[in-house]
């Protein structure tokens, strides 16, 4: 009863060499029959690090999936810690839209009573709070953990981004009293298999959790209602740089 | 990169009908290299209705779960709203373990901003209501509905039970302001496709959604935590009927 | 100690009719010394009804804050009941920026226990619900109600969008035991003092609601933190559409 | 108006010794015409460090709690700090049944805005922490300790766990900002007098705490409400060895 | 090991019918040893329905909590739904301090897993909303109830008040969902033994709930811990009326 | 549009140096047409410090809210961090009540994601908590301090809790992970200015604020709703010293 599908795993930054890590660890993970589409918006911001940067990036969040919609695609990722545009992307898509946070979470919640929260940069842990109580998962969260360097340290070769995330991941495992870790970027997809192993607890990666969530959903016959507030957006015309999004 | 695997589905009463029921609903959405294993307690209370129950059948959970264990199955599931004894068959599965009740209320949460539940008896909603407080899915829940019938009028052949169930869903969509409906009994899992067709929005049945919950966590090699509290229980030797758990 | 200040009062949908309500509301309660600029984006949506307009909207609300801080403006006020791109708003900004929705429910606790909202469609309802739960408010708000008109029915010189309002206060006044009504959409403005009257209980709109918590925060010498996560975005070039952002 | 009753105060794991204790300490505090029955059930497990050990117990539990109900108790007291199968009892149960982290809770809400809470294992933690949330003192706990000890070294005569525990409290007496100390386990019943002593603080032991609160339920004349979600189990034949609860 | 005991009743109101109903009310439930003093502020508020009138009704608790200190009683309860200066009271007193509010709603919790509340005048009802948010039970509340008729209308002679609380009861039980009722208000002391018979589930009153938890903690040795925030109150001379309450 | 109007700030406590320090900290931010009238009761506590000192000076606040009410001021401002008889004066009143916690809590939500409040005894800290649960700004705070000195001590002319403030403040800033500060206490009220310089990050005193809120209610048409629980207390004769406030 397997089918085959396509997801489209959005990269919502332009950054081409973590749009590849992310589309690396997403198909790693992909069912026999999946295929997987990495894409990034041809336009707007190499990395995100605040609210601003989401803000910009929920647009070309936006354009993907509305290219994939033309597509055909099975489902959409948003692969970005922040869930940059998520309700907004279900009310634009017919095939369900998961953002790898909200996945990242919600199987942690499902391998541990409690979670901590490995990401970037400290400004960013706010954004990662108000999804914890925007999705019901603040009292799984045990601790929130920033490792002080920007989004694309995770993608200049060195390996000191990756070594520092190590190096929190165990320290947390040591002091939070929590089970599992949640890795706080898609930049970290790659890392999660390995780090699972060395430390000997699940450490989730948001990447991957959405593709086997988005291939679940479709297996199950669900996809974002279209009754209520998630139906598709009020149709009428956009004006400048955004009619790109009129029919 | 797929694998075949065995999930074991555990009704947690005794009754072979509504195994069966649960059983076939499973091996509908299952991936192609996926056995289910429907299983229920030798012993046990026939269905499950309030607090008391779910005490009973947690044993038959834990038996269930340890005996799964020993034939190395890939996963359990839990096939009763009230999830009874989650927390306990983490400790002592070594393979992930999925209730059914936060299956289909994780699944709701991913299609829609809030979702409305039906079950059986006014005096189960409680459970429910216990584990959206813990499970952290209280604002997503909008409204929670009894149909009034026992839980084994859904195997009468009779039918009625699957009316109101209809009738019940169809009155949700229509009053609650919900985009999704959660289906409160492994009983009802046969309705979901059904159902989701003809109401024009996501009615989740929590055996399915558990399935693929369980495959997701094996693909992403993940399982339970065995760092901190949900550790294999600590080895002391029970005694009388319990003895059963003793290696 | 009083001093003359400029606020910008930002239309987020590209409404110009809507933009005027707003102004003349703002001007009508701002401060002999203050001087209301009331803009929308030259290009956007022309109404807000939903999370894809509101992505949408965000981008123009931030290219008018840049516009404005260029322009030396001393706060920013997004007059969308969404407050779509608050935080981003708040990052790119110098001076303050307020939200109508979060001034209007603020204002509306200090004369009430609890409140009622009053807003257009009915998918707007969970924009409203999360952002009581992000400010805190969920407790204070006793019911949300939609007279299921669009947006620009507010605009289209009929009154049939201000009846239906009207009578939809009233019987919040009557039925949720609130002492106030907060007005959940930047078209009514011009309708709070003149429903304050007739139904004898504080009716509030944000849009006049903001003007005021900007002029004292101005007053306080306070602006947004830039020490932390409200900080400028970092730096870095955006590409495409998104250039016009880059200094 | 005084009358003569009998609590059941039910060690829920088998241990002789921690029954004995459990017993003392609730003979201590009961009023002249209260007699205590302290029991424990005849199989299951020898102490209770988690939730695999809590399902267990449950069953014990409900086994002495319909031969209490047989016997004509006049309260039953779950005497362990999970409150194994409290809900269960209160169904299976015609008199009042009390769990001694309950107990102990409410009464140190009562004597102080926090409290703190010293227990045995910190696999345990969780079980408390769910307490609280389901009981709805979360933000009335200031803190969690473990003494990071088995449960049944309170009872190997060292006084190693005891002088740990006194350590403990006197430690979060000083650090944590609280005005009471709960103890989390059954077998700590006999240190709470003497700590309160020592430390100038209430230091609270829930089974002395449970068997006031069962005589105050039986003076008042208040049982378990039998309407609605705590009523009589739905009968049904429970078979094997379950159907000991067979009327 | 029993002991005799003196408990002070505080009557916030000065209405000295209302004092003898409660006093009769917690003579009713007090054990053989207790003794019960009736008592009511010489000057203050005939009675309390609303915020100002507790704010007065505050200081009439103060006062004869220093009286009743001095004169040595073992415990002193505040006999208004309200709870009014409980804390404050809490500082003062030497022995235990319960308000009925809280004592009716800790016993509410013991025997059904959700209560309903039936008070008097509506405008109090947001005064039992935010104790329920402070003590931590507002999941545990389904719902609150207003007879629409003032305080004093049960001490009237008519039994009209009376009639109306016991149909608002009757409903509750039918509408509600809720397992048993709690009265709110000192002066319905009289009605809950009654209507627990006629209504079969448990109707709940807080005078007769706090006598037993102040004979609770005496006999457990528990008192307001005078470590931290409820310490007694910092000596400094008070000046005016507020004299009296220099030592 | 401006208007020429009073406020009354009261000082709950009978200090007249606080008096003057708050009445100073008020003019300094008041439009050109508010006239600030400082006032603080004539009897009562000289400084407030815990629940008791709160009861006592809620009177004290009521006593000036009749007469400023008599007197016809536009306003009135509670000036002490614990905001002692906030809803009693907002029933009493005409003319809006802004308590200077609720003032600059509110204010520091609009310029940071999260908050610290530093206050002066550590027995405060619980008042804070209650007001932030109440409020609904408890996941707003970060983290609360207190200088360990008394209310007094800042009006003892040494500076000495000035620089503890000024030292708490600079840890928290460097600690906390907030992006502002709220000044705890009314007599803070002329540190916040300076702070917020050398800080660099908004320090809020919530005298100043208060008086910004005040003007924007009246400037907005607004006060304390009259209908429903914040209405004019229910007329009735209050005996004793209390008759002061018979009409």
């Amino acid at each position: 009863m397997s089918r085959s599908l396509v997801i489209q795993v959005i990269n919502p930054n332009t950054s081409e060499a973590m749009t590849q890590t992310i589309g690396q660890a997403a198909a790693q993970v992909a069912a026999p029959g999946t295929k997987i589409v990495a894409v990034c918006p041809s336009q707007g911001v190499p990395s995100i690090e605040g609210h601003f940067d989401e803000a910009i990036a929920a647009i070309g969040v936006l354009e993907q999936v509305k290219q994939g919609r033309a597509a055909g695609v099975d489902g959409h990722i948003i692969a970005c810690f922040g869930d940059p545009g998520l309700l907004a992307a279900r009310e634009l898509a017919r095939a369900p839209v998961i953002g790898i946070a909200e996945a990242a979470m919600h199987m942690a919640t499902l391998v541990a009573t409690r979670f901590s929260i490995v990401t970037t940069l400290p400004r960013t842990l706010i954004i990662a709070r108000h999804l914890l109580q925007q999705y019901g998962f603040e009292h799984q969260c045990a601790a929130l953990h920033a490792i002080n360097l920007p989004v694309l340290a995770l993608e200049d070769g060195s390996g000191l981004a990756q070594q520092k995330v190590r190096e929190m991941c165990i320290q947390a495992k040591q002091q939070d009293g929590s089970g599992a870790i949640v890795l706080g970027c898609g930049g970290m997809a790659d890392l999660a298999r390995e780090l699972t192993q060395e430390l000997g607890i699940p450490v989730i990666d948001g990447v991957s959790a959405a593709v086997k969530m988005v291939e679940s959903l479709v297996a199950l016959g669900l996809s974002t209602s279209k009754h209520g507030d998630l139906d598709f957006p009020v149709t009428k015309p956009l004006s400048g740089m955004f009619s790109i999004f009129n029919e």
